[in-house]
């Protein structure tokens, strides 16, 4: 890829999804925009365009031609800027590290959503659901320091930046991610430390007021 | 890869997702054994054993180690044997093909699974998401041959094998494929007359079959 490249994302902050392509562009060393998107007043018209199936962000416009779907996107950035690889060199460690991203992808928000997005019993159930998906990835973690191994690298990408919610999961959910699962605290702890990380990730306490706001607009609270 | 591999898929009959793994063995000229799973006698020990997470065929043994989840499957069998390559080369047509196997597999099984597992007003609302998802992907399709151009490809393999349930559709929606996306059944009868689709998909008259034996189990007819 030329210096000349115009890499864009249409962002939302909030998003661990385009956390991901931002961690992934910062690991990469590549140079980009941010285009947020305001989620309360409507798409832009570029959103539509550029997505027109999801209508979602992020969307990565790399020289004006769109690539959409989180997981997709850094795939991409991986093969299109090839130093400093995220995902693993084998076929067989390349399809464990896809697996995984795909269980994230089904799994960590949704059942996130299940504690924020409901009261009583519900959220009882949406909680106790969070906390064996949460337990199912200590498990893939083990002993390593990421979840390729001793790098940071594509599974790491994917997850981080659901953890910026975790705050809010805890506080309404009524239990710490630390006590339930002490191996993935300390992995998040460790990510935390690494510069594309804390560069990327919103402050935990910022989404926690952003949740509640939300909550109150669904007449939830 | 050696000529000494052993390849075996965790199997069952009628499953589109299966379908995509032996279609893509079939294209790459690998042998395999085939291990059927009894859905309605309870899984076997191996399933249980080598997809622990989801607990669901199709698994792809090679030399025994486990590959799960039909996309990254094919995904995998594309990289270990390159020849006739599935995937585009470039890395932007390889997101884009990732895209459109990442809708179909959200969107095709789950509103077909509308029309079958449903009756009278959520069976029409299923029915009319199911056509809606045939129009995105005849879109998708355009005036090509295939969804990749000229050439069968990776997207081809990952829908081409839920076309063997779009009978049972159709007789319990109500509609014809034919007349709502008439390119869209022009593709499945071209792809429909390659060696690897024709060996490997069930007979459309079976599912059907299978589909109201289901139904009726669930206590729906």
């Amino acid at each position: 890829m030329s210096k000349g490249d115009k890499v864009v994302i249409l962002d939302f902050w909030a998003s661990p999804f385009c956390g991901r392509v931002k961690i992934a562009l910062e690991e990469k060393g590549v140079e980009y925009g941010q285009s947020e998107e305001d989620i309360f007043g409507g798409k832009s018209e570029l959103l539509l365009k550029s997505n027109p199936i999801h209508q979602k962000v992020p969307v990565l416009l790399h020289n004006d031609k769109p690539v959409v779907e989180s997981s997709i996107i850094v795939g991409y950035i991986d093969e299109t800027w090839p130093s400093n690889p995220l995902l693993p060199t084998c076929a067989y460690g390349r399809a464990q590290a896809k697996f995984w991203a795909d269980f994230i992808d089904k799994k960590v928000f949704e059942t996130g959503r299940s504690i924020w997005a409901n009261n009583g019993e519900e959220r009882e159930v949406g909680t106790r659901d969070f906390i064996e998906v949460l337990k199912q990835l200590e498990e893939a973690l083990g002993e390593k320091d990421y979840f390729g191994g001793d790098a940071f690298g594509f599974v790491d990408i994917i997850a981080i930046p659901h953890t910026a919610w975790f705050l809010a999961y805890e506080r309404l959910g009524g239990f710490k991610v630390e006590e339930q699962t002490p191996k993935l605290s300390a992995w998040i702890k460790r990510s935390l430390q690494r510069k594309s990380v804390a560069k990327v990730l919103p402050d935990p306490e910022k989404v926690y007021q952003f949740v509640l706001h939300f909550r109150k607009m669904e007449g939830l609270d």
